[in-house]
């Protein structure tokens, strides 16, 4: 399969070598053989951590996942192949509420909060913000990065592979590597409507708006399948949304099985 | 109120501007009157937008308050006083499930995918890369960052404010600008629990294995009250967690008013 030409690259006004690495981003499915460093592996925890934390309360625990037999796991819940076998370090990122929770039992307090939605968020963006430093950190090193979504597709498979406890959730699993392909940039809605100033924007028709954005985005030609250009935005927003099976499985039962999102 | 001493920063093996950056994190609660430039504005919101999304779906807005009113709004929602007033840009961050819904329906397709929680989740991790691209870019300004989870103490008032349609929902607030303090560098909990290697650890007491961490905590001197050190971790989770108007909101039900997380 022949690499793509890096067209449509993001441009702006101001540059440094943070934003230019932030501009550059792309999703990477495949990797070589060659690991990441120790050092490298330190630095992007250490990174992690540094982030933003909600109330301090720091509730996300980051799993890096190192056995054969429980990558194979995660594989099997995300159905994407490039999870399985030794390419890439995988990591998963887990709301965790559970280590807060202990905390408060041994204190002899009630553990109440936790099922509360608030509570939940405040690790959602812990989680998330730590996921997206590290994801940074790495291609500032010049590594390759995806987020698994996919992992969706069989939580309760990556909560038994992981030995996740009750008030604890995986929400994303992040890949990062050394990249063994050079996809193109993927072109972005327009700014027109997606950042606004002070009041959400009142529009008759997104397809209309849209025209020439459709246009751009099938101009991409996807490496997943290298012979077809995609659909449209509107088009896959139209067949696909909600589609897939990490987009139907229970997850708000399986949420409610771990004790959260109760109320 | 005296400027504290940078003590406690973060090192890391590998070092680069980017990861320099990312270790240099503090939440910063206090902004000049010096204010963005159109460069730098445009900048971020590039940047906002070249984060990974969830399957190409795209689904956040952002919104820049500017308008003083709106701002007390906000203000209003968050109880936090450095969120009224002109300094530092307001941004606030949407899941955005709306402006699909109508690409949806204008081509005569249900809507059923949008009260799913996997659909909402995958909009929570659009609108969060985007957010903390947007705040390591400021930083690598030079600017600071805060984030206003803070404005779900009062979550409708900050919907309506924005005039936020069903299917989104203000996850948080995000303050920019020119830092007029030099917070100390806070310590994180040790990575012996929080990032693990294949299982979730098993801990016979966090008390115990915390409690040198503690004793670490107790020597930040936070400069919102500069007079007095702050609570061990410990001591905060047992006595604080889930405490305080953002945390005890009735955010699950405004989620389900706003036709989100419902199935």
């Amino acid at each position: 399969m022949p690499e793509q030409p890096l067209t449509s690259p993001a441009r702006a006004p101001l540059s440094n070598p943070t934003i230019d690495v932030q501009l550059a981003h792309r999703s990477i499915r495949a990797y070589t053989d060659e690991p990441l460093t120790d050092d490298q592996l330190t630095t992007l925890l250490e990174v992690a951590r540094r982030g933003a934390t909600c109330t301090y309360s720091q509730q996300f625990t980051i799993i890096r996942v190192t056995d054969p037999a429980i990558r194979h796991e995660i594989y099997q819940s995300s159905g994407q192949p490039y999870v399985d076998g030794p390419k890439g370090e995988l990591f998963v990122f887990v709301v965790d509420l559970y280590r807060n929770s202990k905390i408060r039992e041994e204190a002899g307090k009630d553990v109440d909060p936790i099922a509360r939605t608030n509570v939940f968020f405040a690790g959602f963006y812990d989680a998330m913000i730590a996921a997206q430093n590290m994801v940074i950190a790495a291609e500032s090193m010049g590594l390759g990065t995806l987020y698994l979504a996919s992992i969706q597709a069989d939580p309760r498979r990556v909560i038994a592979a992981l030995k996740l406890p009750k008030y604890t959730y995986p929400i994303l699993g992040l890949l990062i590597g050394h990249p063994d392909q050079r996809p193109q940039y993927k072109p972005r809605l327009p700014t027109a409507i997606t950042m606004v100033e002070n009041t959400y924007p009142d529009i008759a028709s997104y397809k209309a708006i849209l025209t020439e954005y459709d246009e751009e985005v099938q101009e991409y030609y996807d490496l997943r399948d290298a012979n077809n250009r995609i659909d449209s935005f509107t088009n896959q927003i139209e067949e696909k949304l909600g589609l897939g099976a990490a987009m139907t499985s229970p997850m708000l039962e399986i949420l409610h099985e771990q004790g959260l999102l109760l109320e």
